[in-house]
């Protein structure tokens, strides 16, 4: 991996990598935040997922994270939401499918399985990569995201349940094989059998019987997707109470999609996982 | 004014406005964050002025403010940067002149007096505009900005020491008069007599006798505008010195001059202009 950047900010630095990707088969760019402790000692790692048309930057300038993390001693990776470049497959008049709308999933599909193995990517590559390269405790990571990444910090979590200590969500899409942009992108990139969907539908891993400490989801009620029904947390929260799985759903009055929802709420979500990170002991 | 946007955000509301600005004869567009203090009395205002090719949304996306005007009680009001719009003079192959680049000065030279009268707009027109139809504490006001907006600061308080409690800057564009920025902006707006530049020239109005209680600048020593003679806090700070004025200039080993140096100290600065304003009464 090649340092591209890297920007101080609240004691620690904000730096950009890229590297050639073996599971994605294309330059896959990154960013992570050390905190100041990251210079002296290694430190546990919040993965965070942006949602539809993100890269590594939106989070990182608008979510607030950082001054956080410089505080609770926690690194942040911020991956890219999908493969791009010439060569990767796109469609370019769509927001909601193809590069920036990876959904973290592997593709089966022609010709999307090339290089959208965002699942294999962000479980696998990247924290081998990073853990390898960088001043990180070693498999001790938590997981956050939002909408279609707080879709993929969840099935990330469920599918992996000893490999994250914790994981919250904003405004996840719950249960995309039931709502329109899960069902679009999941039909396109594994194909038309609904019930190999079900792998990466966090609400489905809960009814197959995963099960995972606690949850943690944030949900504003003047979010328009959540009021289209694209993100559909009551799913999710009926199978969790149905399987006796822990969850706080929290949903709050009057807040949209935005990352000013997220700037609000980060606080918390940060000391959340902070307080799983910091006192645990590495697996 | 008319509101055209309104988002919640740490229990209060950032919302968008536009008007008919009878000083910059042209539709202007501004934000406001109001606290949840705001629902229930009215509140302290603080200004922040952007930067080169700013709008009213960079400051409150990327800066982090908003949660820490929640906790303070203090409504933030961002201006746009210059007049816009069709019919308002510009050139467009320059970011650092015409729209996103109105100085904070008023304009005598054609066509730029027309609409270029940011100075009014900032001191005069708009605070009127929000204390009358917003929950603000009429006159209880602070002011702050970034580079081009540190520079609109600094001269609103310097040339009015009785109507902002605070004034504080980051990367400020200290002495614009001999940096190349303020040059070719001063010399298009102004006109070519260096002496009627010296008003709108924080280390000038130090020079001529100014005072003000006291005046914190926070700078990073990677800023490769520093680094390049467009900000000179040093002139200001020889200006301070020679004239008694009590100065705070925290230079910032290794920051640079984006939004995240902003993200890094701005909790310092919202409690410095917290503690103006909310421990003084009303003038």
């Amino acid at each position: 991996m090649k340092q591209i950047e890297s920007i101080k900010e609240s004691g620690g630095f904000l730096n950009r990598y890229e590297h050639d990707s073996n599971t994605c088969q294309c330059k896959m760019t990154f960013s992570v935040y050390l905190p100041p402790q990251a210079s002296i000692e290694s430190v546990p790692t919040l993965y965070w997922l942006s949602g539809l048309t993100c890269t590594d930057d939106n989070a990182r300038t608008k979510a607030g994270m950082q001054r956080y993390a410089a505080e609770q001693g926690i690194a942040i990776v911020f991956p890219d939401t999908s493969p791009r470049g010439q060569g990767v497959a796109d469609v370019p008049e769509r927001y909601d499918l193809g590069q920036g709308a990876g959904f973290y999933v592997n593709a089966t599909q022609t010709p999307w399985q090339a290089h959208y193995q965002m699942y294999d990517y962000i479980t696998k590559e990247l924290p081998t990569l990073v853990e390898a390269n960088l001043p990180l405790i070693p498999k001790l990571k938590s997981i956050s995201g939002h909408s279609m990444g707080g879709h993929g910090a969840l099935i990330c979590a469920l599918k992996n349940p000893n490999d994250y200590r914790s994981v919250s969500a904003f405004a996840p899409i719950c249960n995309p094989s039931v709502s329109p942009w899960g069902q679009t992108c999941f039909k396109t990139y594994l194909g038309d059998d609904q019930s190999l969907w079900e792998a990466y539908d966090a609400t489905h891993l809960i009814q197959s019987g995963t099960q995972l400490a606690d949850i943690l989801i944030e949900q504003g009620t003047a979010d328009e997707f959540y009021t289209e029904g694209q993100l559909l947390p009551e799913n999710f929260a009926k199978a969790c109470e149905e399987a006796g799985q822990t969850l706080t759903l929290r949903m709050q009055a009057g807040y949209d999609h935005s990352y000013h929802f997220i700037a609000s709420f980060i606080g918390e979500h940060m000391a959340y996982h902070s307080n799983c990170l910091n006192n645990t002991d590495p697996i």
